[in-house]
C-alpha cells in the first residue's frame, strides 16, 4: 500500500549517527542501535532523491539542519520557507543554510508562518505538530504523520507553491 | 473513497452561525452564504454522533468550544486532554468547558502537550499545526488534515487512550 505512517513523540534519547553513517562504529556514550521516533523522521528526510521543500516556524535541531546540508551537499534542489520572526532567534539553524548556499525565504505576511511540514521529491509528505527544535523532539508530546496519499500530498505541494511565489523578495 | 482532506489558514473572515443554525436569516454584519476553511473544520467537528476525543495545546477559540458544548448538549461522550500551563491562561475555554461537566485531564508529564487533535467518533481525525485559537484560525498560516484512513487514524486512537490514561488524576 501507499506509505500511511504516524510517528510520536517525546522520542527515546539514543544516537542517531548512524542514520548518517551507518558504517560508522560510534563511540558517543549514547544507546546505539535503537531505532528511535527521531531517527525515523530523519530517515523519511534523508530519502529524498531530488527535491525538499521545508515550511518551517522553528529550525534550530542540530541534527536536522545536519539532515538538510547533507541533502543539499548531494545536490539536491532545497527550499526553505520560514517565519520572520522566528528566523532571528538564537539557536536558529536558518543562519547556516543560507550560509551553506541553501534557497531561504520569510513569511513577513502572516501573524506567523506556523506550518511544519516538509515535501519529499514533491510525494512525501511530513506534516504535525512538530517543531524542529530540540525541546519539541526531545520534551514535548508531538506528532508526525508521513504519507505519500496523493490526496493529502498534493494540497501540501500547491500550498508550498504558493507560499513560496507570495514570498519572492524580488 | 476514504475521507482525505487538507484545510489550510487563516481562513476569510465570514459568519459561520449557519454551520450552528442552517435555519437561522443571521443579522451579523460578516459575510453570509461562504464556505470558509472555519466552517468546514467546524463541520467536521459538528459532524460526530457518539464521540469526541480531543488533545490540544492551546484552547481558547469561542466558536470551537460553542462546537464542543453543543455535543456535549446532544450527549456525546467528550473527553478532552490539554496542556496545564495553557489550561490556566486568558481566553482558555477549558474552564468552561469543566463547568459543563466535560471530562478534562491536564498532561503533566511532558514540557509541553503540544498536540493539536481531535478524533471523530474513533474513525476520523483532525489534525495539523493549528491551535484552537482565535489568532491560528485568523492570522497564521496552518494546516488541518482531515481523513479516515485507518493506519492513520488507528495510531492517534491508540496514542489518546495512552496519553488519557497516563494523565488519570486518580
Ligand atoms: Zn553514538
Ligand atoms: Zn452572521
Amino acid at each position: 500500500g501507499v506509505l500511511k505512517e504516524v510517528i510520536f513523540f517525546p522520542t527515546k534519547v539514543a544516537c542517531v549517527e548512524h542514520v548518517f553513517m551507518p558504517a560508522y562504529q560510534c563511540p558517543c556514550l549514547l544507546q546505539h542501535g535503537v531505532e528511535t521516533s527521531f531517527a525515523r523522521l530523519l530517515r523519511h528526510i534523508l530519502s529524498a532523491n531530488s527535491t525538499l521543500d521545508l515550511c518551517v516556524f522553528a529550525f534550530s535541531h542540530m541534527d536536522l539542519s545536519r539532515a538538510v546540508l547533507a541533502l543539499h551537499a548531494r545536490g539536491l534542489v532545497i527550499r526553505v520557507l520560514t517565519d520572520k520572526d522566528y528566523a532571528g532567534i538564537t539557536g536558529s539553524q536558518i543562519g547556516l543554510l543560507l550560509k551553506a548556499g541553501i534557497c531561504v525565504r520569510s513569511d513577513s505576511g502572516a501573524v506567523h508562518m506556523h506550518h511544519k511540514f516538509a515535501l519529499v521529491d514533491g510525494r512525501r509528505v511530513i506534516t504535525g505538530s512538530l517543531n524542529w527544535t530540540m525541546t519539541a523532539v526531545q520534551n514535548n508530546k508531538e506528532n508526525v504523520m508521513v504519507t505519500e496519499e496523493p490526496d493529502l500530498v498534493t494540497p501540501f505541494v500547491r500550498e508550498f507553491q504558493r507560499l513560496w511565489e507570495a514570498n519572492d523578495p524580488e
